[in-house]
């Protein structure tokens, strides 16, 4: 058994499930490179166990905190069996292939986090109200109140659930291939990075005349900061 | 209850667990969708339920016909546990965001894949081998037989696991925001669009001198045929 020293204030703690098992990667229970990942993935997969079952669902996410929020539909039979269940979120993109000399060390270059805690859901119309806020603020810093206001019969049909973190794991995986042993193979290796680009914003077929993208979006897609998991380079993580 | 009508020779059976249940978005049970989004994804979410309680592990996988394969490996205990039990398989990835006038119907374009199937495990090194020049070949055509051949002990520490696909759905969410009632409501609406690029291979620092990018890998990064999602148009699937 590995034993793992914890910082109690910047790392998450540890049992049997959050476990980092494998230890070619970077593994790290650091409450900063888990929330790094979440914060940049757009889309995490949140698995649920329902009636002895596996499910992995893809859904939007954010995070406020030590708290992670997903979107859901109140009309799923499936999110009300799930409520009050532990579930397993994790987050990751590929940035790229890892391309070694034998089968045995092929890798990707990627970024994941696996986050633990009980699904739970929003009530109220002002809670629900706050949490959607959090959703399009966090992804769209100024356009909450130039929207359309919600009304009550799309709040009821919402349901968005979270959870408060109980453990978390996070990986990165960059680099090159590590075979120095057949460094001496004449076969091609390296890797071959992939990225994420925002292009142009494409504006609806039927906007009203006139009105033109806003500076905050411009600005999000133009800057690279529209949350998505761009990168630069290797050593921007 | 929703029915639906199933052709039972391009399409996934349908029970409970499958069944789509938003209709907003476009789902299909059909076979060739399903292949689609697998084929895609570079990456896969695997499912399993182990001692009740889920997990969610990011790998690389691939598919030979009804038979979809991921990567392991064989000191994980997670993995014996999982062996024979009912894992759910998701790929999903997201193509931009869509942006409508109220947050309600503020939507994300993404295809996705979940498939069901029982975990199972290669045995033997003969087909571990068969497998992993599965994996090579079907990302990087051309590249197996001039790798360093694989020895026994790899052979040993590498687990690869298949299920064979007995339900999926597949979903594709694409084009504008779904909001003509509020088209009068004076806000920027539409979609931000989101692709991977592959940039130029980068070589190993420890590259033997004179090993030139092979033409397969060139011509793959070039026409943009290396498995990634890419999406040149909403009209490419």
């Amino acid at each position: 058994v590995r034993t793992t020293t914890t910082d109690t204030v910047t790392d998450y703690p540890t049992t049997e499930r959050s476990r980092l098992r494998r230890l070619h990667e970077r593994g790290s229970h650091g409450r900063a490179d888990v929330h790094a990942v979440l914060d940049t993935a757009p889309l995490c997969h949140v698995g649920y166990v329902i009636d002895g079952a596996p499910y992995v669902t893809p859904t939007l996410h954010w995070r406020e905190g030590e708290r992670v929020y997903w979107h859901g539909s109140s009309a799923s039979r499936f999110l009300r069996k799930a409520l009050g269940t532990q579930v397993c979120m994790t987050c990751s993109f590929m940035d790229g292939y890892v391309l070694a000399r034998s089968a045995f060390n092929h890798s990707v270059r990627f970024r994941s986090a696996m986050v633990f805690g009980k699904a739970q859901i929003v009530e109220g119309e002002e809670h629900k109200t706050a949490a959607l806020r959090g959703l399009i603020e966090n992804l769209f810093p100024g356009r909450w109140d130039t929207l359309r206001p919600m009304t009550p019969q799309e709040l009821k049909a919402t349901a968005i659930l979270y959870l408060d973190i109980e453990e978390a794991t996070a990986k990165v995986r960059e680099g090159f291939p590590n075979d120095p042993e057949d460094a001496g193979h004449p076969v091609w290796a390296g890797a071959v990075p992939m990225t994420y680009t925002t292009v142009a914003a494409e504006p609806a077929p039927n906007l009203m005349p006139g009105i033109e993208l806003p500076d905050y979006l411009r600005d999000l897609i133009s800057e690279g900061r529209l949350r998505a998991p761009y990168r630069e380079s290797a050593d921007e993580y």
